[in-house]
């Protein structure tokens, strides 16, 4: 059985998407983003799931030091990243991977930068229990502080019934409202949808550009991070570095990381990433699952070394910089939410760092 | 020259507020909230800074590594503070006292627990460049990364004019957008106009304990804080512990911190803090400068005793607590800011632990 329910007319084929690029852009499927995104059969996005996953995913306390919510890494008030090179946790800790966007990010196949959650419901649970992100020492304490505050109750409920308080509804609620932040009516959306006015000509040179030297390869699709459903379970991903021979991979480390592998332990894993979305990329900055590239220009060009084994030449850096400008999309206008209080008393909060 | 420019009207005497505690509550001078702050004359509030003042407050980019904002200890999301015992800051540093909140904060005579900022504008610049919490070499390095931002500019030039990115500025719209933090209609507000059936009866009762014994002595005024202004430059501020010999006082560690002390030097400064509004109390635990009690309860028995010299029976303590939660009041709705991007870059932030 099919977990998603509809949207299958979005799905780009891998295979058109590798003709690409020979290609010109306009004999390209370039797609506008979808205003919704795909929903599993079992998450059907309601407003009250929506209104429950923004207090949720805004909430610190559900941290050991109440710090750090998921929003402290994925900040919706910006690009939906938190801008440095790899993620911030409690006591000041960092793993060795940059947090990727959380705009868009119901388009991908997968979550994380190895797609080891299938779904955006089973990613939601994964930083609540790192040690160096949220770091609680099991799910179960994060819903027992949830359970704890009197006024989630009603949330809960009007979201998922009685007696709902539990992790899987919790995650489907920030799944839900992580679904909605889409951000539709980039200049390049506008484009493709025939205005042809919303795109400078640089960019639209750079669109062709794009697709000539062959990005669009993976970076496909309406979100530009490929298929939005996976090949029977299998993610889509790409090997990252390509072309490991280059001298940007040991000037940005690009080879430590061993991507799905250190998921899988499957030889064939070796380098597997997930495709990063291109949407509002230039929020995003610095870039790279290690975030060690600080600039567009320099990441767009990393690349077409490290995969497509290409020396890009200065225009057509500058070129396709132009066009992953116009992919800057509206971000959708959203009330700061109230997150329901305790009442005369805190949580005991981790206090010395570790 | 007097720097606020109306509002004298709302000014509670000290002499006033002192014979409240053998005065029925009746016969107390009981104020609501009012709807406007005091504004400084040369900052009275306008939108555009209150909306400039609100990006910054959420922007956790002006903090050494890019993780921390007003908001990170100041959650306008909760009770306006971190639910705490002390604040966190860079790197899961900690301070030795408790973030104080920001809700009706622009009531209180003096900014910090010791009373050290005469203003919210100064306030503002304070934990920016403290080691501690937002970990800024200097407000210079902090302002640049303000100007290094384009998209901050027009609404610097929308709330102060031409050339007007100044950390003076920045503090200024802060302080604007705090000014706005105000927490109307409270059952207590209600009551004190006149709905009678605003309150329970036990609240209306703990409203005259709370008269009765004393606690309106310092907590006085619309916020409980003491008066707005300051006595000639002098913050309204009070000895804490009074009591000194009380057991609370080394169970909780209350003689410790030296208060303004710290600042003056002054022998009288000794354990002199302002007076914590007494606003959503409720939603503020722990309690105290260094938030070493846990419960509202345990703070009421712990105050009666190092303040009043007074065993305050089960009774009295569970009715003054009952009070304490008609002072929770509405918290005007917000919209979620976009904090303006950088684009195809990010900033260097630091990033290994001190």
């Amino acid at each position: 059985m099919n977990m998603y329910k509809s949207h299958l007319k979005l799905l780009p084929g891998i295979a058109l998407a590798l003709t690409l690029s020979t290609a010109s852009a306009h004999a390209a499927q370039w797609q506008a983003l979808p205003e919704k995104a795909p929903e599993p059969a079992d998450n059907p996005t309601t407003p009250e799931k929506v209104e429950l996953g923004r207090i949720l995913y805004m909430d610190p306390r559900f941290s050991s030091t109440g710090t750090v919510s998921c929003n402290s890494c994925h900040n919706v008030m910006l690009g939906g990243d938190d801008n440095r090179p790899v993620a911030m946790g409690v006591h000041g800790q960092m793993g060795g991977r940059s947090a990727p966007t959380v705009w868009n990010a119901a388009f991908s196949s997968a979550q994380f930068w190895d797609g080891r959650a299938a779904s955006l419901e089973e990613q939601a649970k994964g930083p609540v229990v790192n040690p160096v992100e949220m770091g609680m020492s099991e799910l179960k304490s994060a819903i027992d502080r949830v359970r704890a505050i009197a006024g989630y109750k009603p949330y809960f409920e009007k979201a998922f019934g009685k007696d709902a308080m539990t992790a899987d509804n919790a995650a489907k609620a920030v799944a839900a409202f992580e679904r909605t932040l889409i951000t539709p009516n980039s200049p390049y959306d506008r484009y493709v949808k025939g205005e042809k006015q919303a795109m400078t000509k640089q960019q639209v040179k750079g669109m062709e550009t794009f697709a000539r030297v062959g990005c669009a390869s993976c970076h496909s699709g309406a979100a530009f991070s490929g298929p939005m459903l996976s090949n029977n379970g299998k993610p889509f991903q790409m090997k990252f570095p390509t072309f490991s021979d280059s001298a940007y991979v040991s000037k940005y480390n690009l080879d430590k990381d061993m991507g799905r592998f250190e998921v899988t332990k499957s030889e064939s894993d070796k380098h597997m990433f997930k495709v990063a979305t291109l949407r509002n990329i230039e929020l995003t900055a610095p870039y790279f699952h290690n975030g060690s590239v600080k600039t567009l220009d320099e990441a767009v060009k990393v690349m077409g070394k490290v995969q497509l084994n290409k020396d890009l030449s200065d225009d057509e850096v500058k070129d396709i910089v132009a066009f992953l400008h116009a992919l800057t999309g509206e971000f959708p206008e959203q009330k700061l939410p109230r997150l329901p209080g305790t009442s005369g008393w805190a949580f005991e909060y981790t206090e010395a760092a570790k």
